[in-house]
């Protein structure tokens, strides 16, 4: 085991300083690959990610034994999706940065399924968020898609930082790398 | 609005054929750049996520006035980190698949405070996804740190595929990218 090493100058805090290693040489290569989130209703979720939030859905898993369904989606060029079967599985597993969205089948029929944003009691996740270009531009599209709203960029203090809502009620942060430093 | 757009071949599906969108113009260079989770105790994150999964801390983030902090982690070289501050916080926020934890000050010593994984009712979020180029070496070593197991890679039907909880008992999955294909 590494011995803890202090993190990057610039970071004064006591905490931080004390708390944080350098990779070890058996743990190199490790990927954020994905975040997954269960939805109820597949025909929503994949009209929001993919038109609303213009993502690509790289795959596509069903798995009947266990009766759910795997979504893939991810920010990546359609064109590079290779088009044999295995190829594109393992392609697609190997893309940074995916959404995991997880069926389990007859959720979308069942007036009774809902999932829990964990923005309220019981909280814990908050959120993938999205960088654009353009918070604002963004949004006013949003707006005129129909998007639900958790906060407008120009609500509260931290103007320029919005939050939207999925169909399942899950939070999804839009935030602009160009004035970011300014909020904060 | 564009014409929602079949999705790739290969995805013989009624649902994905007809509820995937290409991208709009005005909606490019968008960003799957984080992925929030309350955190209790910043000294035992940071050690989770900087020694055990050997994440880099990008930047920290203190806003008194509201009382909480931002840490944002993600598998970064630590000599790319800008010694500027601002440009330090424009490249950590502009970096793609990043972790953002957030505390809110004084849950770590408050002994009633604690967060929801969301895998147990009520249900939503599941877990971020870690690729490893081993899931057995992996997790030979994530025992030797002590780490809990939720799934250890030859339990159940589905074989080299792990989960392990953080400090906040989230789940997290460990993935081999040369062998999914095999499990799914």
């Amino acid at each position: 085991m590494a011995e803890p090493q202090p993190a990057p100058s610039g970071l004064a805090d006591k905490v931080a300083l004390s708390c944080c290693s350098d990779p070890e040489p058996c743990a190199k290569d490790f990927l954020l690959q994905q975040t997954m989130l269960r939805i109820k209703d597949p025909k929503k979720s994949l009209d929001f990610y993919t038109r609303v939030l213009v993502m690509t859905l790289l795959q596509k898993f069903d798995f009947p034994a266990i009766k759910f369904s795997l979504y893939f989606l991810a920010y990546e060029d359609k064109n590079g999706i290779p088009k044999d079967k295995d190829e594109r599985t393992a392609w697609a597993l190997s893309r940074k940065a995916t959404l995991e969205l997880t069926l389990n089948w007859g959720t979308e029929d069942d007036e009774t399924q809902s999932y829990h944003s964990s923005n309220s009691d019981p909280r814990g996740f908050g959120h993938p968020g999205i960088a654009v270009p353009d918070v604002y531009s963004a949004c006013k599209r949003f707006e005129e898609l129909g998007v639900k709203f958790v906060k407008k960029p120009d609500d509260s203090k931290m103007k320029g930082l919005a939050f939207i809502q999925n169909p399942d009620g899950y939070w999804v942060e839009i935030l602009n790398l160009n004035e970011i430093t300014k909020i904060i």
